[in-house]
């Protein structure tokens, strides 16, 4: 335990978890993968070292002279963010790749439009975005709210996708990924002091990127714990309960739905929108709709259902009413491109006055990559069946979507078979979040250690096997309850081995800290 | 006068100007260019129509139901952003751009390396890019600071320029353009409330984009006026008499310098950056050096000098404790690639701890896009004499910067012709900022109609001539004196004839607010 102490000294800790987090799960299954840094095990020791030898060269300067930026004059919401994990993965297909960048690379450097390699729906794409573009170039600045033709293909694929329900164009907006969007959209919601402060309603666990927005903002985290003994659901009397709770010292204004839902997995039921909607609508609160796993749909039973669609089946009272943005990106999916950058927001019934407002918020940014900009394009607007690549492309989107389905059923049945682990169906996304028992005796020891009993798990797991998860702390979890989030992402060979690893590390844990051994 | 007062009474049209501004200048002129939108006018008309038209849609909707989110309940931060301003443009020369778009096609289709139409040099270049890459792609995400090979080369490229001052790559960190390290530097040290507030040295006037974020972040705007009798210098007693003047009422913590200077063009002595170190030093003041225009230099008598290398040269006790930060981007230089969005920060002297929380903020927004840190690494490690496109590259340089540097000379000499402006020399960036005489008649109008005196005499511009420039105001100015911001990109021909219809324009305002008709 002598490293572990030492290591848990310092603050860095969850930073080198999440630098190499989820990322090294693929990187050690040596899969054709998206992922950095060499190995978990070396990732993790040099962060350390490296947060040594800094702490130590900033002893040394500190001698010198007072710095005006210092952890006491640091701007305190930026203290109070937590951000638990460092993006998740992505998975490739050959063909799919191969056509997304086919096209960004022809936007890039349109010379080679003449090369005979290309096929030519890949340039045609490419010509039409390029038409778009200032200057025919992905190296100019575009519109703040993004590339028009782009804007239109993905109003487009949105009707399509809600089987006709009416999307336009204006409502559209590129972002640099997903977050970038969340962010702009809870700058804009987030106000007052004291009393008055925002309440921002988010899933219990949540994807880090809320908490640590809502964090940096200085809003109020209004917690709606999502139901582990059915699945991760989303409760309408917990959503209750929660607002109710939170009037009495802010003010709740928007509620953000993570669906399909992250680091839970969880797919959404078309009734249980339906109900989070009206709710919205009764209790006026502004709806966020991250909607970026929407393609990533598992379970034979589930399907995924856009807020948008539902709020308009619900009828005009509804659907000219409630305030709905909702959030996609290049990085999901079954395409992964998360490099890129690329995403939009949909934006519904906002006050125009709001809407003139957040675009000039936008505009101090000038622009989301074009390179984003343009991947996203190929994920709106995907192979087409008069084209020759329609065939491929489809075979390998069922493949890959096939692949993950397969995943994510052999994940939940070999974490069930462990003892001391229970892990919910993997409905959809791309994780496991499974429950995992943590001895008394462990509990106590990482007390001692000022750190999170499921942190003390995490470590042991990332020293004694190489596997890095993030532990479920990050995440938010209920009171006494512990979890890890692992990807699903790595091949199926690789993932028995790497899930037999998780279960001995887990059975030794076990026997170590309840005095069995 | 019908329409202006129409129009004045709208509040989109900052706005409107924002988003054609500076570009359409160059899209009028017809050169090869990177710009939006078809022409001025339409893109100005379309903007207000679809303003108006939203606004009583909103009227309509309104009536349904009350919106959360209005512009009551909007983020006051958030009104309180002003954007004068919609980026700057870029000027494009043949092999310079087919260097940097060939390296970045080859790492987002790495297929090509197989091609014989890309050079050995920009294979080598883009292979070591990838190598850098997780999963050898650039569809992946990177490590939240940007590549490591890529900090490297910035790294390497600044101890060149810097003339062997060391720079350490681990204090480099990509950023989404420039714009978006000055956003999380500023995060990091706004914090307090009332008199504790944190006050922002800016220069007036300024790059919209500090005013916005000041405005944002509910800072304190300290302003410290350039000297316009004196080619905007930097006046160091004006320093120390706004510091002075913010104390009361604020904590100024932090100094922004913009060298060459955005809108005024004016570049920095050796002597003023000393006294501006100096008097960071004497103040514990965190120095944030935006240079993002470092080669653009046109003035034979200037020569960019880095805030880093002077205060190298003023020996240890300087550079071993200022706390500074310098910013720059793939927008600006003699290759304008805007779109890719790519830039850096180098950060010198900052607390060890406050550069974790630093670290973990950027964490949150996951990686600068990675097409964008591709195109920083071809700026920063430009063709070497070895290399067979090292002569071609060279020239072309020298002839973007030379057309640059003429084209500043022209500008000020047609515009200093005018009776009533008054144009300080262009010394470097991209634009002139002349003095304009507006009459008091036509400073009376504009009061009645409610708008800044330069912004009627910009809308008058616009509509009179389709030519599109920033008023001003936008930028800040001396009470009592206006100006515009024009840039200086388009070709010779069109900037001669550009010119000689600002100065007929502006001499048939005269007349006519001079009661000389």
């Amino acid at each position: 335990m002598y490293r572990l102490q030492s290591l848990a000294a310092r603050s860095l800790i969850a930073g080198a978890l999440d630098q190499c987090s989820p990322l090294t799960l693929t990187s050690l299954t040596g899969v054709r993968h998206k992922s950095q840094g060499p190995s978990v095990e070396k990732c993790g020791q040099m962060r350390f070292i490296t947060a040594e030898a800094k702490a130590s060269a900033g002893r040394l300067e500190g001698k010198l002279r007072e710095k005006t930026l210092t952890l006491d004059t640091l701007n305190p919401q930026v203290k109070a963010v937590e951000y638990a994990v460092r993006g998740p993965i992505v998975i490739k297909a050959g063909e799919i790749e191969r056509y997304l960048e086919e096209v960004v690379a022809l936007c890039t450097f349109p010379e080679l439009m003449d090369s005979p390699s290309f096929p030519e729906d890949a340039k045609r794409r490419a010509r039409r975005i390029l038409q778009g573009c200032g200057g025919h170039s992905l190296g100019s600045y575009s519109a703040s709210p993004g590339v028009e033709c782009i804007r239109k293909d993905i109003a487009a694929y949105i009707e399509q996708r809600d089987e006709g329900v009416p999307s336009d164009w204006e409502n559209v907006y590129l972002t640099t990924g997903a977050s970038d969007g969340i962010m702009t959209i809870l700058r804009l919601l987030v106000s007052g002091k004291d009393s008055s402060r925002t309440g921002v309603m988010i899933p219990i666990p949540q994807y880090p990127l809320y908490s640590a927005a809502i964090s940096e903002m200085d809003a109020v985290q209004v917690n709606y714990y999502l139901d582990e003994d059915n699945c991760w659901a989303l409760d309408i009397n917990e959503l209750h309960r929660s607002y109710q709770a939170a009037k009495q010292h802010c003010q709740p204004r928007v509620i953000c739905i993570i669906n399909p839902g992250n680091p839970t997995g969880q797919v959404q039921s078309k009734k249980c929108i339906e109900e989070v909607l009206h709710f919205a609508y009764e209790e006026n609160l502004f709806v966020m709709s991250d909607e970026v796993y929407q393609d990533n749909v598992y379970a034979p039973d589930c399907q995924f259902h856009s807020f948008k669609k539902v709020l308009y089946e619900m009828g005009p009272e509804y659907f000219n009413s409630v305030e709905l943005v909702s959030f996609h990106s290049t990085s999901k999916g079954y395409t992964g491109e998360c490099g890129f950058r690329g995403g939009y927001m949909e934006v519904i019934n906002m006050d125009p006055e709001v809407k003139a407002q957040m675009v000039k918020l936008l505009s101090v940014r000038l622009c989301p990559p074009l390179a984003g900009q343009a991947a996203m394009d190929v994920i709106v607007n995907p192979p087409q069946p008069e084209e020759h690549t329609f065939k491929q492309f489809h075979q390998e989107k069922s493949s890959v979507l096939g692949a993950l389905a397969e995943k994510a059923k052999l994940t939940e049945k070999i974490l069930n078979a462990v003892p001391g682990i229970k892990c919910n169906p993997v409905q959809g996304a791309m994780y496991a979040f499974p429950r995992i028992f943590i001895p008394p005796k462990a509990v106590e020891e990482a007390k001692a250690l000022g750190m999170q009993p499921d942190m003390l798990y995490c470590l042991r797991l990332l020293e004694e096997t190489g596997i890095c998860v993030v532990p479920g702390s990050g995440f938010g979890q209920k009171d006494g309850t512990y979890h890890f989030r692992m990807t699903i992402l790595p091949s199926i060979e690789k993932l028995k081995v790497l899930l037999g690893k998780v279960r001995d590390f887990h059975i030794g844990f076990l026997k170590e800290y309840s005095g069995l051994e």
